[in-house]
């Protein structure tokens, strides 16, 4: 059954929950008063459709519907989820609160998107306290993993276990806030820079550009794959953390009277900063900016996932959840019709394969063939578990064929033949298809190597099997349109 | 002439510099009393190996050469930049400066990497206080591009001018900070954060992995491409960067009284912190996190060039710079000898195109086999500048041949010859090699469009001009082996 989830005020953070939950399968009703909520709802989904469903190698599931309601009680009514997220004012948010208890199932999680008050604070007063936990997001909410999950005594362990479960089946990566604190943990650590910055600048140390300069070609870089305290492990080297704190332990005694001391927020502090950053980044619109930053942290993820580390191994984990109700082939006694060509690629183009020309670039076809030659060796036998033993296939020669573009977003799928696969042969036929349409062709000779003599070799009776049985079972198909051609030649 | 650059206390640090300036074809000495200050080294410089030359996507110039020296005085005699990295105390560094006075060329710019005294307390009681600034860089050094130079009114324009053109020049950006205070720009923030994290971790607020999860899932990774105030720029939408701060003002009132105190820094906490550390990351050893954090970084850094932004930027920039030094060919009418093969790359494989295999992965080729293709249109006058004004090649048909392997760091050349580059066909011929092995050859066939009709149409008369000047000068080249091959067939 569809999960549902209701979400309480649009805006920039809504708008992102909504995109998150839809764009993972979810229904998605929205409460907000605002005229204007369904137009900057539908931008930020514009930003969402473009970067998310392709930020992982596996299709994420049909989008959810998404309804508007004029009554927060019609939105909410038997949805599973429920995510506030109104302006930052107590009051406010307890009047919601107050509101959702007559009319949210008692069996939903209500997630407040707060970035400053206490859990506790939210469910003072509450018929069902335990209901309502903290579950603060990370802008841009449709592509950053991390939330602040808060609870308090309140909620007993199954609703945060539930609600864990929730988040992690749209792509989110809570971590359990078990104590609570005003602003949580990340906002502390964000307060503290802020004010820090903000003196630097009214003291004229440096402009808002040379510090976002030094943050994005310094510690930035760094706290994007390993955050603070790894990072410094590391900068202590062999001789360890103690070591490393020992060296930064005095600091703590230094009289920096400015890291103890909270800058004045006037009009000119404001204007001096607006004024410094429409000087850096005034140029561009935010709509450029929004797009800008999601291509960049779409390559960071991505080159992250490549390397299986960080917010990667977190799309990588996703994408193996999705895999079985994909419908992409992994095991060839499982094969639904082996005598048709496998399902091997299921997927939505990527940012990052999208080059000057606006559309998918030829290397990033190759790069999905090869994926789907490595699925299909998955397929046969020739597993990860089977490669560590020594024995793998190398791609000898490969034959591209460019029919039609793609571009970002744009689903597709590549259905692959076996042609030869006797002896330490695997010769392969891919197509790639989006919606129907015929962009690319591949195909692909790889033999059968000993990864200790780096030379041919014959693999397993069973991928031997296997591979005998997909080419069998295909044998009767019509031959490809293509194959066995040399360039140029039709 | 080569420069010449004397490292003055080895470690992570100086090891780091060496590596930057060494890679960077200078020659580098080092004078460092530890008896372990080679080996030190030479584990900082092997992992610079492995990660800093492939970063770009053109060649770094040949490695400098590495002596290491018993007496300072010989190891700064002559020397362009003297870079001091001993440790952090005041007296000790003095005792350097002092010395360094009586040997080093009055020309030359000495560099501080303290990360926490101003200039000021280095140059103070000095014969020549103008040679010596904060050159303070960011672990590890030879991969982080941001360095900030820290100077006072005892240094003149003219060596502030110096040391940023001789950064730059090893690929460095320097923020130049203008007003000194302890610990620069970035320590504060760094130390802003260090302090609130310790109190969380101390008030059992959040786990050292905690921690580090929400800022690598989270902001960390808005940080690394766009800082502070670009990303609240974003995040205040049209509304504008005042109205965010109208937003996140009123906290700087809150009572947030840990923000405003200290940790005291106890046995207690280290133990606590230490332990933490080692449940998190205790089952890695440095040298596997060192590489852990290159590959991240390298492949940050990476997809962060593919989208032309932030550090990438600036590995763009570097290109650009080593490329008429490099040997590629830029432009047609100044082929060294357009009879020959055209040299269209010469590169390092960098980490993230290494695969699960530990080689060049297959789609890696066609991607640096199509960066040898937008050279070679670029040479024949087919420039971004053409491709704005509506036509430009698309690959229709590629033929790989995969005949060797390359792992990260090999040194790779392609070569490009143009078969046929009549009417609206451009078929190539391109040969890559490493130290003169053959590791893979591409075919490829490409077509003139109009970017309008997405149709196929004739080239400017200037780009078949070229084409068929090359084809011509290259025409008595015997026959590739392989050329008009189809796959399998020898």
């Amino acid at each position: 059954m569809t999960n549902t989830a209701a979400i309480i005020g649009g805006g920039v953070i809504g708008g992102g929950w909504a995109a998150r939950f839809l764009l993972n399968g979810w229904d998605v009703r929205v409460f907000d008063p605002d005229p204007e909520a369904e137009r900057k709802i539908g931008e930020v989904l514009a930003n969402a459709r473009r970067s998310l469903p392709g930020l992982g190698d596996v299709a994420l599931p049909p989008e959810g519907s998404l309804t508007f309601h004029a009554e927060m009680t019609e939105a909410v009514a038997g949805v599973n989820w429920v995510q506030e997220s109104v302006p930052e004012r107590l009051d406010l948010k307890q009047k919601v609160y107050g509101a959702l208890m007559d009319c949210v199932d008692e069996a939903a999680v209500i997630g407040s998107s707060t970035s400053g008050f206490k859990p506790s604070e939210l469910q003072a007063g509450l018929a069902r306290p335990g209901q309502v936990v903290v579950a603060h997001p990370f802008n841009p909410v449709y592509l950053l993993p991390v939330i602040e999950l808060v609870t308090t005594p309140a909620n007993d362990q199954a609703i945060a276990d539930k609600a864990m479960g929730m988040l992690r089946s749209v792509g989110l990566e809570p971590v359990h806030v078990k104590k609570e604190i005003d602003a949580h943990v990340a906002d502390r650590l964000l307060e503290a820079v802020w004010r820090e910055a903000l003196w630097m600048v009214k003291d004229e140390i440096a402009t808002t550009e040379e510090i976002d300069n030094i943050m994005r070609y310094g510690f930035g870089l760094r706290w994007a794959q390993m955050g603070l305290f790894e990072t410094y492990r590391v900068a202590g080297g062999e001789a360890g953390m103690k070591h490393f704190m020992a060296q930064f332990g005095p600091a703590l005694k230094w009289p920096w009277t400015k890291l103890m001391d909270v800058p004045e927020f006037t009009d000119e502090l404001v204007d001096l900063i607006a004024g410094q950053s429409d000087a850096q980044s005034g140029h561009k619109t935010i709509r450029e900016l929004e797009r800008e930053r999601d291509d960049n942290l779409v390559g960071i993820m991505r080159a992250l996932k490549w390397n299986g580390n960080a917010a990667g191994a977190l799309i990588s984990k996703g994408d193996q959840e999705r895999l079985p109700a994909s419908g992409i082939e992994t095991n060839a006694a499982a094969i639904a019709d082996p005598s048709q060509p496998v399902l091997t690629i299921k997927r939505a183009v990527p940012l990052d394969w999208i080059d000057y020309n606006g559309h998918m670039t030829e290397s990033r076809y190759l790069d999905c063939f090869a994926m789907a030659t490595d699925r299909l060796m998955e397929i046969v036998g020739c597993t990860q578990d089977y490669i560590a033993t020594g024995g793998s296939y190398f791609t000898a020669e490969t034959h591209l064929r460019h029919l039609d573009e793609a571009k970002a977003g744009a689903p597709i799928e590549v259905r692959t033949r076996v042609i030869n696969g006797q002896g330490k042969k695997m010769h392969l036929w891919h197509e790639m298809t989006s919606d129907g349409v015929l962009l690319a062709t591949a195909e692909a000779m790889l033999i059968h190597v000993s990864l200790e003599t780096r030379r041919a070799s014959v693999p397993s009776d069973e991928i031997a099997a296997n591979l005998d049985m997909i080419e069998k079972a295909q044998a009767d198909l019509p031959s490809p349109e293509g194959l066995g051609k040399a360039i140029g030649v039709r």
